[in-house]
């Protein structure tokens, strides 16, 4: 089928679900919006939060999407359900695939799950690794200062890793997971400096890679895929500035897999 | 939702996808049936193996299940989209499921592919690849002796090794492949040699833990998971003798995650 998907932020954190996609869909077309100006979500209210959404999900839906990936988690825990009943093309968050990777994943069944204030509020990935096994023992923790972190570019260097490290100090303390997920899509960015400070028997999982796996199921099962020959030109809008974001994709799209696919990215207003 | 999920294979190849079903869905109640009478099906026409699926399928669908796990590539390959036109409940192959892993997976492009001679006769495997990436290369191979070495229980030991040895000396030449599929759910049980003689560098696919991961996606989708608590009670029926079927159930389930859900084993008729 002809038409992309369509893939929603709240900023840049979303590129890494969207460089995901390219790398295992590569003749599907995307068509991003990442609210920067209005970045980070996780502190705000969940009526903030639905009513920004729908904007970018507006926006999306005039130029004519056939899927609709939610690549931003506090978005997901607030909003999924909502847009699962409203619209008529299949939707997908990157809570439930990051919660069934990392059932997979963990073998002491210690689970722990970092995110915004929002996404860790929500209690979403409690409730979803809960729903597939009661068994699993879950370490919350909100890292506030991770998404203005990567939202300014600031990927390596002597004050990230200060952040990370007195960020996550109470969830290595406790010393039991085995298992980490990254809560936000921002996250992936910063897992070099996190799995330094968390060490290396723990399995950091990216829901954006797991995202991407699922949304090629979900369109295969929907006879959704893309059947002919073509390397898309994918679109990606922000609504904030160019420099910085463009900044951020450039690193993330920087990768043998994507070179031959086409990025244009446009500023743009949404509400 | 209380229901089981039906699992159906031409014998106990389909039992290493029971298994991660059971890892990866604990409060799940599984449905199985296992065709060993007639097994193998590989070398069968497309029509004898879709009147066994049928019957497989018709036991299964007069005990009330939500979703049916087609966990035999041969069966996959000759009737998954009649059985996804004519049922109106979700049907999963384990083929997709593979390719998607595959393709994540791979670093050079290069994928290899073994199976009966049925699915590699069926040319599912290099259409599920290519329909989603055109760049990939492709080695498939047919080993007709895996199924019946599996069903005879010779997991390991000298012969195993020879006769893996000399099955897979004509992809292993070739020396170009990084990944190489298990495109029949009987391959698992013989992983490890597979593994030892390919080398350390070849990433080895099992669709069995891929299509569990799949079906936990589905029920997800369609609002299907059982939400309550409970230690399911799985039925297991195999067509032909208990002994060995037992056998060989007793070791694939003989785990810590397993340990606390009872299984069940009958012999049935089916046809």
């Amino acid at each position: 089928m002809d038409q992309a998907i369509g893939v929603i932020d709240s900023g840049v954190g979303g590129l890494t679900v969207a460089h995901e996609l390219m790398r295992q869909l590569p003749k599907e077309k995307l068509l991003y919006v990442g609210d920067t100006l209005r970045c980070p979500y996780g502190p705000r209210s969940e009526e903030e939060v639905k009513k920004f959404t729908w904007e970018m999900v507006n926006f999306l839906l005039e130029k004519k999407i056939k899927m609709l990936v939610v690549a931003c988690n506090t978005a997901t825990a607030f909003t999924l359900t909502e847009l699962q009943n409203h619209l008529d093309i299949p939707v997908l968050g990157v809570i439930n695939p990051g919660a069934r990777a990392a059932i997979n994943a963990t073998k002491n069944m210690h689970i722990g799950v970092i995110g915004t204030d929002g996404t860790i509020r929500s209690n979403a990935y409690p409730q979803a690794l809960l729903n597939i096994n009661s068994k699993i023992h879950i370490d919350a923790l909100a890292c506030p200062l991770f998404v203005p972190l990567v939202e300014k570019g600031m990927l390596h260097g002597y004050t990230t890793f200060q952040i990370v490290s007195e960020s996550l100090e109470p969830i290595r303390q406790n010393n039991h997971i085995d298992t980490l997920i990254l809560g936000c899509t921002h996250y992936p960015l910063i897992k070099d400096t996190i799995q330094q400070f968390m060490g290396n028997h723990v399995s950091i999982i990216s829901s954006s890679e797991e995202t991407a796996r699922e949304t090629s199921t979900i369109l295969e099962y929907h006879e959704l895929l893309y059947k002919g020959e073509r390397i898309p030109n994918h679109q990606f809008f922000t609504t904030g500035e160019l420099e910085i974001f463009e900044k951020i994709a450039k690193r993330i799209f920087n990768s043998s897999e994507s070179n031959a696919q086409s990025v244009a990215i446009e500023h743009t207003v949404i509400s």
